[in-house]
């Protein structure tokens, strides 16, 4: 969610359980004020300390604030270290004079991760941006952690493959980061996980050791799989400073659909025929509902070629693999399968398009993928990302409307191949704070609630951060949350890594 | 490898450097004795005593012996628990008491893990075999962890999905055993690891807690993706008892072709191209060299279509998806498919054949699938499982073929896709264990070595288990291997969980 609160140095409201779980509490951690004589280390052990060490109040707000421009953290020095000896090496002095961190990517998480709290020391990955190699016999790239995704999906085209992970962020999120938020976006309907997709990681550990896991062998089966830990554990267990991937091809010939349906019945039906029948070409099955479409109509330029007057859309993309065939062949076999497709469905759909060409593809696909922005234009607002049993989708956004009256305009969309909705709610205009406030006192907690309610999760791909911390214990168990406590004592007895994010 | 020594009571010979890692010797434990009342105490917590409770001789022999029939545990008693409450229990009395446990699946393993080495008692899973059931919207099934392979690939079967792994064993082993293991199998390739497919899990600590991730979310991003941990961990940091795993759909078609080629350079150039032309449709990539083939010729019935004349084979298995197009037409597109394959890689085939029938197709996959039984029914034999770069395959087995000399006979296969080789070796007969032991002094730790310069995985799919324990460092850095002894000394600081298995 969009915590406007953030700004107005408004604490979160007490949740029903704020437990610790054997964590210690910021106060209690004993951590150290940055000194001179920190910043004279830092120098010394950086390479180019004139762009390495970073003091100055005006470039740093970029890193204090988060995507939303809301979360303002107070650190008074990013430092952007140039490879994982360099991280080491901070880590290690930061650990022994107890002097908090915030590891960041492309800070372009939504639930307040990579933004300090305080005056957290900003450790930022955006030099360690080199590219290593691709293999092609096993289709892994290596790379650093801070390669800016855009530039990875530009290195590996020539290659014929891709990243298995993309998302709308694309142009600032790093590969990095997408790791340690365990990212989901578009693609995972089709190429699964990042947890399915990382081969290799290397991970620096708050006490400097250097956890090199590189070896990216396509199968090894020696010991404990440590890199899943650090996948999704959004900075609080380690740095993550070069990783292996697994990429697949880029398909031969792809294609977009949009349909228009009135009954979420026939959307549950499209979506199953969709599985069944277009299954292997599946690459991508994405909804909105009515009120999403309209946003879109009332606040940006983006037009919906079936028009306004349907309750619910789904955007389906085919992709075709047929590299013994040329690209008309693929691109006509995918229309086919199109055509094919809508026969089976034709019972539940009203209307539907494909796109002609390329410029149709993008539009299709920016009708989904700038919903956020829709909402945000129109004032301020509330996202939420959850996963929930597909049949209550349409239930949930309702419960949530009447929640908020007349006094806001819900809408839900999303990855409904995945069970994944991301539910917005924006007032009208930028300026009634005091709105705003009351609304989310109306939505918080009852909304984590209601996804408790549902046997839902409340963070289906945007992760914890700080925002949801007190609410981890929706979704896991008392033990669940002991273990990870655990885990967190292990890694980082000090709580120096990204203190209060994750666990509260 | 068969480790034929472990019947002479043969200790393992010292590795270059058998560090503890943190981890205590079996003999600094204090574990305790099995007692009367302990027996006494295990009838009241399990249902059913009388078939829970194991404790003739005669029906605890298979559970001592591992799959190759030579190691032999001294285990008094096998307890089978029905529910993850009993496992629960079980556990928490076994840890009170320090009494070391082996968690058991279907016993399949072939590197040790699964059979105690000493009096350490059973916990079998083999009651434990419910499946929950099948949630066709997210393809997820939920499965109690004792479930045989082989019976969920037949529940799956009406709904058209299959378990995302497959292996020869299918018949015996369990599928949480395959987790424990993080079993690869002929499916990988296609269809990705366990790691990728695994939802959600139960898991069951030494001390009784139980770690329930099994809401089975086909997304969720809240804290630390435990799960992981224990899929590869051989049991030896909890015993998993429930889990919900991802389903492919089964395939419209499929078929598989053999090819014969005579120079290395052409096999890979012919797994380039399959990766590049059949890309989508390529289900399966297995490799034999000359060797296994005539160990075949001379150990086996099972004949090759193709001959003997050649130097390596690979068979390559195609699917078809398109659920728009009926049996016979999609039948006729692989086939097409193949046709089109054959014409692009002419020049690098000697011969080749597709199978015409669901019996030739089996007995093409028979051909690669039971080269293990031809090397162990000729005689003694050394069997390896190693990832190494694909360029490295037929260097790696004839420098391991000199060694041994014309004292045994050698040969290559697996599965290439994946850089997965198994390396066979055996001599002539049952009975000369002198020269056999010779061999192996000869063989090992050099064969290690070997793996070592070649940058290779020590095991690509079998896991390390108490046969390759000592060698775990060629993989794995002393920091990794200090983080794995830290995550042991967290869940089962009195190492009752599968005593000197994975950690020497």
């Amino acid at each position: 969610m969009l915590r406007y609160n953030k700004i107005l140095g408004f604490q979160k409201s007490s949740s029903r359980r704020p437990t610790l779980h054997g964590l210690l509490k910021l106060s209690q951690c004993g951590y150290s004020k940055l000194n001179s004589d920190d910043v004279t280390h830092f120098k010394s052990i950086l390479s180019k300390p004139e762009i390495s060490v970073v003091e100055d109040q005006d470039d740093i707000a970029s890193y204090n604030s988060d995507w939303w421009n809301l979360m303002r953290g107070k650190s008074q020095m990013v430092l952007r270290p140039s490879s994982t000896e360099e991280v080491s090496q901070v880590l290690k002095y930061c650990n022994s004079r107890h002097l908090p961190v915030v590891p960041q990517g492309g800070n372009t998480g939504l639930v307040g991760g990579s933004v300090p709290l305080n005056d957290e020391i900003i450790i930022s990955l955006n030099r360690m941006n080199q590219i290593i190699g691709f293999d092609s016999s096993f289709s892994i790239v290596k790379t650093q952690a801070g390669v800016v995704l855009q530039r990875l999906i530009d290195y590996l085209q020539p290659f014929g493959y891709m990243p298995p992970v993309d998302l709308g962020a694309r142009g600032s999120c790093q590969i990095g980061g997408n790791l340690a938020t365990n990212a989901g976006g578009i693609k995972l309907l089709k190429y699964n996980s990042l947890h399915a997709n990382t081969i290799g990681l290397k991970v620096v550990l708050p006490d400097g050791t250097i956890l090199d896991d590189m070896r990216a062998l396509r199968k090894d089966n020696t010991g404990y799989h440590l890199k899943h830990l650090f996948i999704g554990s959004e900075g609080t267990l380690g740095i993550i400073t070069e990783t292996a991937i697994l990429c697949p091809k880029i398909s031969a010939a792809s294609n977009v659909a949009l349909f228009a349906l009135n009954s979420f019945d026939h959307v549950q039906e499209v979506l199953t025929a969709s599985k069944e029948f277009l299954s292997e070409n599946l690459t991508a099955i994405e909804y909105f509902d009515k009120e999403c479409n309209l946003i879109m109509k009332d606040n940006t330029k983006i037009f919906n070629p079936l028009g306004y007057a349907h309750n619910y859309y789904l955007l389906i993309e085919i992709s075709n693999f047929d590299d013994t065939s040329d690209v008309e062949t693929n691109t006509k076999a995918i229309e086919q399968k199109f055509f094919k497709f809508f026969e089976q469905v034709s019972d539940y759909v009203q209307d539907g398009v494909i796109a002609q060409d390329k410029f149709q593809f993008n539009s299709i696909w920016e009708l989904r993928e700038r919903i956020v922005e829709g909402f945000v234009s129109q004032g301020l607002a509330f996202t939420y990302d959850f996963s929930l049993p597909i049949d209550k989708f349409p239930a949930f956004v309702e419960r949530m409307s009447d929640r908020l009256g007349n006094h806001a305009r819900t809408g839900g969309y999303g990855h409904i191949g995945d069970g994944n909705i991301h539910v917005q709610a924006s007032i009208k205009g930028h300026d009634d704070l005091e709105l705003y406030q009351k609304l989310e006192t109306k939505l918080e907690p009852w909304v984590f609630d209601l996804v408790e309610e549902f046997e839902g999760s409340i963070s289906a791909e945007h992760g914890i951060g700080s925002f949801k911390s007190p609410e981890l214990h929706r979704n896991k168990s008392d033990e669940m949350i002991k273990t990870m406590g655990q885990m967190k004592q292990i890694f980082d007895p000090n709580r120096i890594l990204n203190p209060n994010k994750l666990f509260q």
